[in-house]
């Protein structure tokens, strides 16, 4: 299924409002109804002591790619945010880049439940570092 | 109870190594055994689409928090990383800066357990935006 | 501070309606605004396979305590449901009794933010064998 | 893959040996290397105040499954505990019985990240009423 023409425009500049996003390098890669992707590069300034991707990295990218899975979901004049989210690390964030997978898993007018998985990858693949279950509601 | 030296010197140079702390603008405040607070403004280039600190940035602060605060409770040969961290967003991170407040709730040879609070601070004073509660494992 | 007579009287109808709670043999301990205590024998059948309670027991009992220490904030006509829980088991439950003792750490009229702590209480003290974070919403 | 007869009988009987497991009425529907699903009806005992299943049956059902997932993975001679499980709530557990589909996601010597499906059958079909992503530990 495609997304309607107003509702990516209003992602994509959603994103582009997020610094955050930004200041990571992170783009979005992919964006269809109740899904949406983001990559990173694990940028220099990124990283924890042994220059593995931060958690924080990790999970900044996760969290955006299931909210705006979510936001895919709602119309053009609402927004949602973050209410609660999990994040288990299987794996160091050692790779070329970061790519978060982001779906809806239960929409809902009140609340969204979602899941991302983040992958690293290198030029031999990709591997499953972090899986993430967590709880969006609309604002405003 | 004071910190023994080593240990505050081990704590202080893997904070000093993680590059997105740095990026981020983050500061030790406090160590004492079992607790860690770590300070950061709200960046122009941390923030989400609303000009709010990102949930990436507050989980980030909270995360580095809750591991010095296990990592203080090891000798200084040991290292841990995070297992899982659950996020409960109160508020949105509004104020002058962040302050991230981690300590061990359980403290342990294979897993340490963590919570951290994160506040927003402004001239009239704190507001709590975070609730953390995790799990750390030493590792190598 | 003291509970309203009616809200006391909805939280114990509904906590006596809640059937788990006998076949578990729990009752509540204490109401005040905003927490509840719950405890329980752990029941021969109510255990793992070493016979310490199962942590199906642990997050039942904290579970009901978070949602009815939510529930002392609403107004009699108002119901709520959990929305995500999250439990870090800490030790066996092994005791005379378990104590579960949940309380708000966010209201709100959308989403409420609870906490539990279980303890399992011997002759010679409490032991916190379980902490719990999660989010209520009320219903209808 | 078919499951080591060995590993199949220690997990039959550890999962007879909970007597939680017994007193819901609960049953294991079908195992295979890192994945088990358990089965129970929604007893007149195990409810809430409105008569659908407490979410701690839910919980139980759930955490069984993502535990005997896990335990198909060790050696015969291994136990494992929950370390930590997060379950976020779909919709009400109504229905003729509830199915939790337990499964590996990484599976691991020093720990393993599980997660579960709670579904509620019906004569019309199965609906999903819980998701579950938690950590599994070895202990001894």
């Amino acid at each position: 299924m495609k997304l309607a023409p107003e509702i990516e425009a209003k992602v994509r500049a959603s994103f582009s409002g997020q610094t955050l996003m930004t200041t990571l390098g992170a783009e979005i890669q992919t964006l269809a109804p109740g899904a949406c992707s983001v990559a990173a590069p694990i940028l220099p300034g990124a990283r924890q002591q042994h220059g593995a991707g931060h958690a924080g990295l990790t999970f900044a990218l996760g969290d955006s790619a299931a909210g705006y899975a979510a936001l895919t979901l709602f119309k053009p004049e609402d927004e949602i945010m973050t209410v609660e989210m999990k994040i288990n690390l299987l794996a160091p964030a050692i790779g070329d880049r970061l790519i978060a997978e982001g779906r809806v898993v239960r929409p809902g007018r009140r609340l969204t439940v979602v899941q991302s998985e983040v992958f690293a990858e290198t030029a031999s693949g990709r591997k499953l570092v972090a899986l993430m279950l967590g709880t969006m509601i609309p604002t405003g």
